[in-house]
Order: C-alpha cells, then sequence, then structure tokens
C-alpha cells in the first residue's frame, strides 16, 4: 500500500492510496509525476491537486553518521551507538513545493535520507519486535546549514529551521522498499548521493530500540536513517529529488530569499 | 488572568480560570493548593481535578547557558548569543504528577525555569514587537540527564526523554510577573536555586527575536529561558517544587524505576 495526504479542489484535507502501473516511475520531476491518487470514488492525477506531507510527526527523530562513507567524509569516528538529533514540526515540507531557506548563509546542503514512520504509539520496543510499530517508508531531505551548525552544541539553527525537512511524497509499507534499498538524490537531474539501505552502520530495528528506551514515539512521528556521502550546497532555484528505492521520489524546488 | 487546563470528574479536558484571593500562593506543597479553577458555572478545587499541562507545545526552545551565574558553575563563557536546544513533546509532564525518570543513570538533575508560552503563529518577530506575541508565563523543570548529555553532539537522550519537562501549574498573563520575579526551586521543601528573571544574559523580547528568525512558534509552544546556579541530582521519591514569582508552584514528585 502507498498512502498519501493530500487536499482536494474543495481545499478539504484526504488521505487517499498512490496507484501506479506496474514498472512506472512513482514520480519523476521530469515528466511530471506518475500514477493516480484515489479516495473514495474519486482518482486525480498528482498535478491535479496539492500533495501534503504525508504525516504529521510531533517529533523527527534524525540519525548522523548512520553510512561510514559519510562519516569518513566529514572526517568523524564511526559512533559506538547511533548520533541522535531533532528536527520539530515547523522543518516539515511538502513534495512538489518550492522550499524558502535561510537568508544570508554560505552553505545549505541537502542530505538524502530514507524516513521510518511510525504507525502506532510506542516504547522500549525491542529490536525484535520493531517491525511491528513501522507504519512504512518515506523520503526525507535532511536540510543542513552548515555556518550555524558548526558553530552550535545542539543543532538548532543548523538543522531545525522552518522547511529544513522536506518529505514524501507517500508512505510506503515495508514489503515495496527491499533490504537493500537504493538511497539517492539528484539536483537538476545530476546524481550527487547513491548508496544503499544495507549499507546502514545502525539497522532500523535497532535505531527503533534505542531511541525507544529514552522516548515515546507517536503516530506520524519519523527516524530518519542518516545520510550517504556526496552532500553538497544547494542554490537559489536548485531542482533536488530525494529516491528511495520502493517508495518513489520527493522533489522541490529552492528558493534563497 | 491564570489560566488551566486540567481533566474535570466526567474525564472532559476544559480551560479553566485559576482564581486566587489576595495574599493566598498560588500553591504549595505542605498544605495543597490554594485557589479554584472556574470553568462555566462551576468552580473547583485544585485537588478535586486533574491539573493538565497548561499548554500543548509542539516543541520546546530551550536556553542553555541565560544566567551568568550558572554559566560559572558549569565552567562556560558567557554565549556571545543564546545556546539552543530542544525538548519535543513527549517530555511533557503535569504538575501534582510522579514523573517516571530514565532507570540506572548516575545523575538525572533538576533545573528551574521561567517558561514563555507563545499566544499566536508568528516568525521574524523583532524584540520590540515580542509582547505581542507571548500568551504568558508557567514554571518548568527542565530535567537534565547528565550520564548522556556529557557524551552527546546533541542533547536528545539528555534532554529528551519522557517527562523530562514537567509544566504549569498555569499560564499567568504577563501583568503577574514582575521584571525581577524570582525563580526558585525546592527539593524536599529545601530551597536549592532561587535568582531573578533580571539576571538573564539575553531578555525574553532578545530570546524571541533570535529564536524567531530560524523557526516559526505555534500558539501553545514554550521558550524555556535558562537555569540559575544550584542544579544537583535527584533522587527516587524527592519531591520538587519550582516557583515563579507571579505565576505560583509547579510542583511533582520523582520516580527512579
Amino acid at each position: 500500500m502507498k498512502r498519501v495526504r493530500f487536499r482536494d479542489s474543495a481545499g478539504n484535507v484526504r488521505g487517499g492510496r498512490w496507484t501506479v502501473e506496474d514498472g512506472e516511475p512513482v514520480v519523476t520531476a521530469a515528466a511530471g509525476p506518475y500514477g493516480r491518487i484515489a479516495f473514495g470514488d474519486e482518482s486525480y492525477s498528482p498535478e491535479e491537486v496539492e500533495v501534503l506531507p504525508p504525516c504529521e510527526p510531533t517529533k523527527i527523530v534524525c540519525v548522523g553518521l548512520n553510512y561510514a562513507d559519510h562519516a569518513e567524509e566529514t572526517g568523524k569516528d564511526i559512533p559506538d551507538r547511533p548520533m541522535l538529533f531533532l528536527k520539530p514540526p515547523n522543518t516539515v515540507a511538502s513534495h512538489n513545493s518550492t522550499v524558502t531557506l535561510l537568508p544570508d548563509k554560505e552553505r545549505i546542503d541537502f542530505e538524502a535520507e530514507l524516513g521510518v514512520v511510525i504507525g502506532e504509539q510506542c516504547k522500549n520496543v525491542t529490536a525484535k519486535g520493531a517491525e511491528d510499530v513501522i507504519a512504512g517508508y518515506t523520503c526525507v531531505n535532511d536540510l543542513s546549514n552548515r555556518d550555524d551548525q558548526r558553530q552550535e552544541q545542539n543543532w538548532v539553527r543548523g538543522k531545525a529551521f522552518d522547511n529544513a525537512c522536506p518529505i514524501g511524497p507517500l508512505v510506503a509499507t515495508p514489503e515495496h522498499v527491499p533490504e537493500d534499498a537504493t538511497i539517492e538524490s539528484r539536483v537538476n537531474g545530476e546524481t550527487r548521493q547513491s548508496s544503499s539501505r544495507d549499507n546502514f552502520i545502525f539497522s532500523i530495528p535497532e535505531l527503533i530500540e534505542e531511541i525507544t528506551s529514552y522516548m515515546t514515539l507517536e503516530p506520524g512521528d519519523v527516524i530518519s536513517t542518516g545520510t550517504p556521502s556526496g552532500v553538497g550546497p544547494l542554490e537559489n532555484g536548485d531542482r533536488v529529488e530525494i529516491e528511495v528505492e520502493g517508495v518513489g521520489t520527493l522533489s522541490h524546488t529552492v528558493r534563497i530569499p
């Protein structure tokens, strides 16, 4: 199942299903979105409606340095437990949106990530039981303001500014996403990051066990699982695509005022 | 005006007003709460109902090192801009509750703070206009797990664990809280911290200007303005009171499993 939230032509927020014909990509930026959005007895082209963030997180728990190659790229040691940071709800931005970033910064980077969407309220989940609390997977762009991140103990200005977390376009239930799913970013059509879920340092069940030993997760909360090597700066007008195999492609443009 | 959220005997969540007779403290742990909670044509003793967190924050933006004496106590330099960190909604806990903390930690500290409750959605607020976005003030206990905080880049395990933010019992509109309001903590009746709002390094309007230059704040969001010197560890069974002059006293007990 691929679930999507959208606003219909009457302005109502709906939870629909994204239906894709065999062999079609879920969305492509060049040709516009593929597939249809179904709700009740109506069906829409994704261009006819406003695609909303596919879930409403109370918090996004992000993992730093979860690919050995990105740890190397940033000159950091591989951590012995997951390095965590937070993005609050003000960071959420939609598929197909224009994302306005902070003015006057030297460098704001894209970071392609696989997002785990939580399906039920949960605490103290074991890695073995983690599958039961996962609603599905989505695409996340963990936008990062390096100017401030470098100077801060806690990455609030660096990671929690408005629109710092484009997410979507949908939540795909786990059977759609292979264990070695590809995670990719493209900027203006050029591939910039490409890695696979089987390069994770900490697996998704391990992350859920560790995080829920400290925090209750709510339905719609997101764990963003870290980014592979190849991150880089964005410029005004750039078009970013984040693709997770089995989910589809999150696409947005960038505006720097 | 002093506003309180509570659950009545039928289980309904209500927004009431806390009415106090002249000269009475708002709440005291020893003698039980003073004052009455009024809603519609009913009025209750605070002991008859379940007092809830007085607001429902989507995020709590906390300020580190905002009193020169606490900066000294922790051996840090006075920062040239506010040091920020985040507590997500899972950290919220109520007045008069038993707060279960993390097991197996050497040291979890109390930190008395004045909380600013936001009254409207806002972004890019100037210090001069900050007054207009403040709903009022409340008491916050910024519970801090030092074991993990010392080891983390971002204080997620250290500051964002469940129940790490007891808050309440009410929101007092600004005219109740003097510019030099006292902020105090007591543990088992013994005063442990006592300072004043006029010892802030960054004023509340300066904090609002800085934070909203990065983040949209929502109604009910809280800015917790930092803690004075005197923080210390808690033990199982301790009773903590956080008093802000003009607001009242937040009181809770501690359970360490």
